[in-house]
């Protein structure tokens, strides 16, 4: 197992209490079937992390660029007033590094599985603006997460191109990118049972 | 406008009261934005249904194939008691079809939207079953149908390529596909508002 450079001190920095997933190993085995996610997938992971790894920054900050042109989006990082919050900005775009990484070079054990409840409930009332103190929107609405899901499949395509390797592996790498995304979402589901935040 | 070949008679087939989308239409362009969903996409989705116009079917049976063989997915489309349903996965295999070519050949204007949530609410226990009175589970969950998004997206792919399209053009097709698939998706998902159905 690589190691992956650690911009925060593991899957949950700043956080209280390390939530379970509602998502039993036996029932993530299952959605890994449902997707079509099998060891192929995380072999071009494991290729995609070596080609991001040193584009993980450039590769958010291009986020974070669209983001910014979008006022229904940007406003989710900013103070209710409508004022940039640069160090809210700072430290979650770190942690959306760091899960750039690990998403192609952990391995999806328990840790893992839980790690996706805390990513999770960072975008529901329940633990967003929590890490920083910040005061700004309460919560993300998922048609908003779903929807800018396109676009970071399409805009993470040239960075796993950009280490040339051939056209073929890096097909291999976005689909298997864009399923691990999709089996991520799939974990997050169940964390909206019951809630009116959409 | 092109005119689509109907299996069916229109979005609402089977259905008693049509359903109001709770995305209104500024909300529906907001997330367009959000997704990256240009005239482009929709230039290209207008190509991806010339491909799989003669290929709808192929398509579905190909879904239904996969979905028989894990048994999690096939039981959605089975009575409790395990039995297959010819009937049911016949007429909602042709609603399938239908959507496959609505996705890529249909305006995306308040009919369509309003499509959508019908769609949505035909995987909850508020229509599920409904159209052709079946006896199956009472609800899919969404994670299932998250996961299984990253199947169709993979699976579609050689459709859209069959018909010789150049590699620009295929890769432009699948990219529009997979936005318009997440568009509509980030439409469902205010349908799961306050709901215990995961």
């Amino acid at each position: 197992m690589k190691t992956v450079a650690q911009h925060i001190p593991g899957y949950f920095y700043g956080t209280a209490e390390v939530p379970k997933s509602p998502v039993s190993m036996r029932e993530f085995a299952e959605l890994q079937t449902n997707a079509g996610f099998t060891n192929a997938e995380q072999c071009c992971l494991r290729l995609a992390g070596e080609a991001l790894r040193g584009q993980a920054r450039q590769s958010v900050e291009h986020w974070h660029w669209i983001i910014a042109g979008i006022p229904n989006l940007a406003w989710h990082s900013r103070a209710p007033e409508g004022d940039p919050i640069p160090e809210y900005i700072a430290k979650s775009n770190l942690r959306f590094e760091q899960w750039i990484l690990d998403s192609c070079l952990r391995p999806y054990d328990k840790d893992w599985v839980d790690y996706q409840q805390e990513i999770a409930l960072r975008h529901t009332s329940t633990r967003k603006n929590r890490v920083e103190g910040v005061r700004s929107t309460p919560f993300m609405p998922p048609r908003d997460i779903i929807a800018f899901v396109a676009v970071m499949n399409q805009t993470i395509r040239p960075y796993l191109a950009a280490m040339g390797n051939s056209v073929e592996e890096v097909e291999g790498m976005h689909r298997a990118w864009c399923k691990s995304f999709q089996l991520q979402r799939a974990l997050w589901a169940g964390t909206y049972k019951g809630r009116n935040e959409w």
